[in-house]
């Protein structure tokens, strides 16, 4: 199916992201817009502890008005590598290093209007680091077990799509190790 | 934690989607901004056939410059209730009726630096309606088990955060039940 695009052009520039507004032809020749959320993409990491517990963050978060139980992340610079990415934010919300960190997979957050792709990582072998915390940044840590995590989805504390993802995808890893 | 709001404006009103572009005073006091993509949120379903297959439909997304296998959703009217917004849906992507529509969870697709909320239901009891796709429609159907979609979401085939999140979310429902 084809769908040119016949006039693009950026409608916002942000802090974080930018938006595209395209003109696109459908198959029926009909014209319609597209506005995309164009965001350079980020690294997540489910990180496992000594005792098998995955670390959380928590944060406050805007868009939801308060406080956030999720899994670490960042947002990929222009040009860097996801797994560099996610070496460097692992260290720097958590101050633990990954002796390993091992790609689980790739999705769209928001796949309908964003172009925003997150690169989740398993990191595990960790190593307590000398990072001081940002200034900015206001982080507390929390370790659940698998079990506990799951309940807190079925329970909707945590209610964010790539931790949802990460914890899920750890149990299906363990069953089929 | 506080985290004040000093300002507050409309800084891009989109089609799908507005920019809300805050002025707030962190918890040490400083000043920063924070652009919060703001959406109605979307109601998204599992539909399962007859057979127990999972129902996706598959249509080109602008984001990805692509065709993606998806979960049916679609986005929620000012004031519409999710429900009602995951029965009109399912019939307008695929067809069908659902008899039954199971609230399974809600979450964020993309939390730091979007609002949108998705509300996913189970659709069982499917029952063929007489709807008429729109002119500006250009979605096909897949059907795939389980077990095949759980290996399209490991080869990457499936690639969509609420897709993801429904098929380990569905796994998961018929472990347990």
């Amino acid at each position: 199916m084809s769908y040119e695009v016949t006039k693009s052009e950026t409608s916002y520039t942000g802090k974080v992201f930018n938006i595209q507004k395209d003109t696109i032809i459908l198959p029926n020749g009909k014209t319609t817009i597209r506005e995309t959320i164009c965001h350079n993409g980020a690294a997540a990491m489910i990180p496992i502890d000594e005792n098998g517990d995955i670390i959380f963050v928590k944060q406050y978060r805007h868009s939801a008005k308060s406080m956030v139980l999720e899994i670490p992340a960042g947002t990929i610079e222009k040009g860097e590598d996801p797994l560099h990415c996610a070496i460097r934010e692992i260290e720097e919300e958590t101050s633990y290093k990954a002796g390993e960190m091992t790609f689980l997979m790739k999705f769209y957050s928001a796949i309908g209007f964003c172009n925003e792709i997150i690169y989740l990582y398993l990191a595990t072998n960790l190593e307590k680091s000398n990072f001081n915390f940002d200034d900015d940044e206001f982080i507390t840590l929390e370790r659940h077990s698998l079990s506990e995590s799951l309940k807190l989805i079925e329970n909707g504390t945590i209610c964010d799509s790539k931790t949802i993802i990460a914890i899920l995808t750890y149990k299906n890893y363990l069953e089929t190790k």
